[in-house]
């Protein structure tokens, strides 16, 4: 199957056949590509949660307006941004660079000095901001590499993050949720993949400037 | 090649080789993949222009702070959100929807009245940050097919959006650049392609709740 067919095959898949569950190798293909995914300056202010647990699923799905694929879904993917990322966070990826890279303080230092003034000038609103741009990228790539991979997925920004906060204590860990992807496979019955996809024609949706 | 040796493959590439462009059938397959990202509500408040033309390519590139990919790619994609998404836009998208699939009024009049109010309740900014989000969608959609197409590309945020807009006539046509992704084919004699990548651990980046 080509590219195209792999994306016309996507569709946010609201309900799931909850008897269907990821294998290990599937989740660990999720979890490497969330891993990689691009992000501004490679800081990676970026967290995910694979929740399986189908007692705290249960919990949860109030606090996303009671919808079916919370607990329906093999593994709920919670995307969450860090709300640690400052000068010192900066340090400990140029750290991690020296590393993995083996790269000299020489060669990272006035890379490291450019990025810590910057986020030291930015305001809080705005870093959180930034990492809540990275965590849409990784959404993007997460759903891209389900549909590459067959599995199905529905990307949820209909939930109340301070609940789901809350719930999972995730601001004694720096986090918050910022968006949903509950992945599994499409129930059997479910009309909604039979239809057609509503898009602009690609005349509406590109300009080319050749 | 599995879907992580072609994430593994990825990188953002500063250096292309010029001399190569991408084939119809590949500029066909990014356009499409735009067109089939996934947005909030089915929207699509977006648009991509893809720019070849030397010309103009040169006119942007000191407006991206003179980086070299951007007249070095084969095509400059540009991501922009639409500026003029209201109550008539989103009938427009239900009219749509009717079209391609056939829904009738009936069926669809709850969810247009909802979604029309909804927007009508919205601020302009908070209209323009949802746009944002789908623009980053589409650029992790985007990269990630070029991976597996084993296309480069380079996701940049580092270039001035209104200047941007201003050569380019945006704001005529209601649009607003967000996001650039130059793709083409690195250059054989870029260093940067052999370095490891640097991420956290997966014990760093995930929390399992099994």
């Amino acid at each position: 199957m080509k590219s195209i067919e792999k994306l016309e095959w996507r569709y946010a898949t609201k309900k799931f056949d909850s008897s269907k569950k990821l294998s290990n190798t599937q989740l660990d293909i999720l979890k490497n590509t969330f891993n990689l995914t691009a992000t501004s300056y490679g800081l990676q202010p970026l967290k995910m949660l694979v929740i399986s647990n189908r007692k705290v699923l249960k919990s949860l799905k109030p606090l996303a307006f009671n919808q079916p694929q919370i607990t329906d879904c093999s593994h709920l993917l919670v995307i969450c941004i860090k709300t640690d990322v400052d000068a010192n966070y900066v340090d400990s990826r140029f750290d991690l660079e020296k590393k993995i890279r083996g790269t000299s303080e020489e060669i990272v230092a006035e890379f490291r000095a450019f990025l810590k003034k910057s986020i030291d000038n930015n305001s809080p609103e705005e870093i959180e901001k930034s990492a809540i741009n990275q965590a849409y990228i990784a959404l993007g790539n997460l759903m891209t590499v389900c549909a590459y991979e067959l599995i199905d997925s529905c990307p949820m920004e209909g939930f109340i993050p301070q609940k789901f906060d809350e719930f999972l204590n995730l601001s004694n860990q720096n986090l918050k949720s910022v968006l949903l992807l509950p992945v599994g496979f499409r129930a059997e019955d479910d009309g909604m993949s039979q239809l057609k996809k509503v898009r602009s024609s690609l005349d509406d949706s590109i300009i080319s400037i050749n």
